[in-house]
């Protein structure tokens, strides 16, 4: 539950987590330079009167206990000419992760209070600085990632975003309507809703929502890195692959089946996105008891990973082979995964003979791990699946839990409504399962307005915002 | 090769890449102002008349290209009075990635030129803010993510070392004009400097010297972490006691002699502390190729690593194996290594017999990796290795792999110049020898630079410093 209890001055960290060359904390509240005057001093170690520092002006200070942590800018607002309406800090401080914890802890000890997810901007809204809209399209502005969701926020701040749910809501409305009305004359056994018009705008609706939460399992993806599994049989290369890529020999490599067990973890940021990539034991079956384990963790991060390159040694696998390792692999996939075929060891003499054979079948890169090539082309298609696919595409990204909650509700009950359409189910159920998915659409618009509501929006916003 | 060209305005991402409440860009040069008005413009549209503004004060903007891009503050430091001594602005905009890409588009068009790593802090160098040393502490602050290596910077960055390094160069500035006053009058065979008197000086800042360059060991270890490697025989339960300090089951565990094959690296931080824990392959003669490779690797990183726990089992090693065992380590261990023994697997039945058999012969620590039992102390243990007589000693610690080797070099000419001295050698060649010695320290603060020593050094800097 979120603290509505204004009297509490609040701190956080307003930029990015992570290490940066700064880090800014935003701390607000009315006994905000009370608080700070116990951390923070000038530059000579003399205590700051803030009561004599004008509204938008910065200064540098020292952050101290006992000794200096920190030499820092404070840019310092007073209410109600801030972003909350409240006496209001900022401070600037270098952006190591130790500097910031430091920073928390001196903060909270001398009595502020960490702030919760979006409490900034709930002060903004309750002190009558931005109405409710404003304050859902400031989390949808910084959580956009793209010039796509950048655009949605702009259009949520028209109202955009909410029209698009709106319109399916009224969809939905009309649709309840009709079945609603066939509930009141079921006695008369009147039909008057089509059914394959509705199974279609069922279908119809449910396609949009899939679109939407599918987009959300990637925009959470690209906060802590895209994870790229390398798989494979044994000995397809996985490993050099890894090494190659990292161009460390971080993982053993030998000519024996069955060398990687653990499975490695290593990051590579690629044209300024982050990838994770796993090197995995290779997939067999194997009665040594350590492998097993390790190819049950391969399945494991298979299932978890949105990109997977599958290696295979293009001067052993036959079509028929690879076809078969590809229907083994099939059902571990996981949904919306973006599969790259990967023919290593191409240096090798029968690999002409094998592209010829396979190259109609599928799509595949051609590599050579150990010689480093055809490295580039793959890192190439790594961007492009992370910027062009998504990121550029102009397509809605949601990237709010709440919503892709409300929305996986709603499809929910529409996967009953249109199983229940197709059994011939009675329309009392039908039209109660649409009563939920109206209600839970309507959770994602507001037309539910609480401190429930209120508590679901800022709980969800980025803390320090 | 870093960008020496001063005249351009430089921009650059200050805080850590990613999403948060707000992201701060900075923009700094001659034509700061001139560029940033093609791009901000005032609250109500209009442009903004920079040259109005007080250095120091906030104000708020938009972003326009056609339309509005973000709301945006804007704080305004005019030259010197800023980081880097030149017209400077920093901007608070909303924190997505879609607005951060945005603004460095922007700006960018309108005539900035994106900052290399560590320019700003490079322009506020050679704009005489701040010296070298200096400089390179603040990449060693922003970096450090624990207490020990946070301190060390900070220390640094408040000039600490800056100072010690100046007054052994005045010192030895002094000496050297009186060597070069001899010099001078060296036909009249007349001799100013007291021979014992510069050789007592010359000892005396070689002492200076050797303490700062054995401090190194210590600073480099706790700037990057302290490598603790886990070692001992297969099945002495290493990766169990990896799994049992991490919380976590990392590495695969199992009943099997040489399942870890792969080094295993994970960070811990202990009381400010961090260390490098590294899981390896059990010690033992093997025909298996994977695991002599592993085994070597094993044998590398004890060559390599300041502190090792020596895992054995107590329920199965003898006195006389363990003391075997103890004699085939012997001579991998680097100089002053820190050796922690560890009776593994003490809930164990035999194991108070064994504590009998060898508690006379060494100290051990008694611990259970599988029960958790004797953590607590194995980690106070290593804790007390690192911060006895160090931390909180005040000294002044050399960090930086550059200023050592100036350090060691500085050295080596004081050598010479002492047994030069000593050997009367001719004032010329001790008079040369005194030269690279000021040369060398000269280089640690930035009193003598060049141009690649400045690239060696910025490039390793965040952008956005």
């Amino acid at each position: 539950m979120l603290n509505f209890n204004q009297e509490d001055t609040i701190m956080a960290l307003a930029t990015a987590p992570g290490t940066g060359a700064i880090a800014v904390f935003r701390i607000s509240g009315s006994s905000c330079f009370e608080i700070a005057s116990k951390v923070l001093r000038n530059s000579k170690g003399n205590p700051i009167d803030f009561s004599c520092k004008k509204s938008h002006t910065a200064f540098l200070a020292i952050v101290f206990d006992g000794q200096i942590v920190d030499e820092v800018l404070v840019t310092i607002f007073k209410g109600p000419h801030s972003y909350t309406g409240e006496d209001t800090l900022e401070i600037s401080c270098h952006g190591s992760l130790f500097i910031q914890q430091r920073m928390l802890e001196l903060f909270t000890q001398a009595g502020a209070r960490l702030a919760e997810p979006g409490e900034f901007t709930m002060r903004s809204f309750l002190n009558g600085k931005m109405d409710l809209s404003q304050a859902e399209a400031v989390a949808d502005l910084i959580a956009s990632d793209a010039e796509g969701a950048h655009q949605l926020a702009i259009q949520q701040l028209r109202g955009g975003f909410s029209n698009e749910i709106k319109a399916m809501r009224e969809e939905l409305i009309q649709f309840a309507a009709l079945i609603e009305l066939e509930l009141d004359f079921s006695e008369e056994d009147v039909e008057f809703a089509n059914r394959e018009q509705l199974l279609n705008s069922v279908s119809s609706l449910q396609d949009k929502l899939n679109r939407l939460i599918s987009s959300f399992e990637w925009g959470n993806v690209m906060k802590s890195g895209v994870p790229v599994v390398i798989a494979g049989k044994p000995n397809a290369g996985k490993s050099t692959l890894l090494n190659a890529l990292l161009n460390e020999e971080r993982a053993i490599v030998s000519d024996i089946a069955g060398t990687t067990r653990d499975t490695i973890e290593e990051v590579l940021t690629l044209d300024g996105i982050k990838f994770r990539f796993v090197d995995t034991a290779g997939l067999r079956r194997t009665d040594d008891t350590i492998e097993k384990i390790g190819v049950e963790r391969t399945w494991e991060k298979i299932r978890q990973s949105p990109v997977i390159l599958y290696l295979f040694d293009v001067n052993t696998t036959t079509t028929a082979g690879l076809e078969q390792e590809l229907e083994d692999l099939k059902p571990n996939l996981p949904d919306g995964y973006h599969l790259i075929l990967l023919g290593n060891k191409s240096d090798g003499n029968s690999a002409v003979v094998w592209n010829d054979k396979f190259n109609h079948t599928s799509d595949w890169l051609r590599i050579s791990a150990k010689e480093r090539t055809g490295l580039d082309e793959l890192q190439k298609q790594l961007v492009a699946f992370v910027t062009q696919g998504k990121l550029e595409s102009g397509e809605t990204v949601v990237t709010n839990a709440r919503h892709v909650a409300a929305l996986r509700q709603t499809h929910h009950s529409l996967q009953q409504v249109s199983s229940g359409l197709s059994a011939g189910l009675t329309h009392d159920l039908i039209a109660g399962e649409l009563r939920y998915a109206l209600y839970h659409l309507g959770l994602i618009t507001g037309t539910i307005s609480n401190e429930d509501l209120l508590d679901t929006i800022f709980s969800k916003f980025c803390i320090g915002k």
